[in-house]
């Protein structure tokens, strides 16, 4: 199972497989919770079985800006931050879902990296392939117009969805986005006065997909 | 010389080093040069042997925000993106002050990087570190306010140089912390005003260290 996750697998011996395969735990993280600081924290690799995860940074005053989201099937190394002491900031990590998650923990890895220069190659290649996409991210808050960041989101929502409905709050998407609910609700109120989508409780219905993806 | 740069340098055969030293070239370039595109573009893992380079990213409109500096005897390795396939986005590099390089290009390092994990756990190890210190410059960015950036740049000038002087323009400052020109000169003034520092052309003299530090 884990050979389909980890480039690095056949390089271990059979011990270590035994080892990291026999130290995983799984962990379910209820809809909302901060899963790096709560009780049962999850220190170590993760592998998302079912759910969804953000990682997100915040400010002194609670403001928070979405880095990545992780999907099923997807690895998060960020959470294994004490593996890599390259990296020197705190992200958190929420459970956007109820999310079931495999967890490899941080000790078990820890004596197996020392002795396969491959897994820390994985680990920090992982990084930053990550950072990479923060990069762009932060590229897009600083330099787009916050009108051409809310019609990207609902343009990739809709094709990660396969479905012209986002099930998602004006709230919701202020944090994805890293902006404010208030300019949000205007902006989409903006975008159904031009026919481009509807809104109603708690979902937008993309009616014109082409002239969405003009906005962006 | 290379050993003091390259935690991987042992683990190489002499053949391997051989070749590395072989193929690496000093490079000159002149101050405000753009690195990466110009006709002797610096493709590879560049060792800063003299003078000061900048990375950063820029939008359509050609607004700046540097990302980093690479200093001194700093080894820089965006500028070999090319080993690094996890990196997925641009960024510029400028030679800030007339800039000598070692350059070790892109297909030396393509071979032997291929036979030692552990140079290619350097690079993206490497690479994550830098992408912390980008993370920390973007979360300053979008949650701290304009004047609290500034007081923390000046700040860092000074431990950085041993020196009260800044010999910076209010235009550089601005692409250093990714603001306008016209909000660093109000609040230079602002500072001025509050006897923190005096202004002179191409100058800032910090006169009051505890005051800047207590902006921050």
């Amino acid at each position: 199972m884990f050979k389909r996750y980890f480039p690095f697998w056949d390089k271990l011996s059979e011990n270590e497989k035994k080892q990291m395969i026999h130290e995983t735990r799984t962990v379910k993280y209820e809809k909302g919770l901060q899963m790096l600081h709560c009780e049962s924290g999850c220190n170590g690799i993760l592998i998302v079985k079912s759910g969804q995860m953000r990682t997100y940074i915040s400010s002194e005053e609670g403001r928070e800006i979405t880095l990545f989201r992780v999907f099923e099937n997807d690895v998060c190394v960020l959470s294994a931050s004490g593996l890599m002491d390259a990296i020197t900031f705190d992200v958190m990590i929420d459970a956007v879902e109820d999310t079931e998650v495999l967890i490899i923990p941080v000790s078990v890895c820890e004596v197996i990296m020392k002795k396969h220069p491959e897994f820390e190659a994985y680990l920090y290649r992982t990084a930053t392939e990550r950072f990479s996409d923060v990069l762009w991210i932060m590229q897009q808050i600083l330099f787009l117009s916050v009108d051409r960041r809310i019609a990207q989101f609902l343009w990739d929502e809709c094709i990660r969805n396969s479905s012209m409905t986002v099930k998602l709050t004006h709230d919701e998407i202020a944090r994805y986005i890293g902006s404010a609910r208030e300019v949000v609700t205007k902006v989409l109120k903006y975008f159904q006065d031009e026919n481009i989508l509807t809104l109603s409780r708690g979902k937008i219905t993309i009616i014109d997909k082409e002239k969405l993806k003009s906005c962006i």
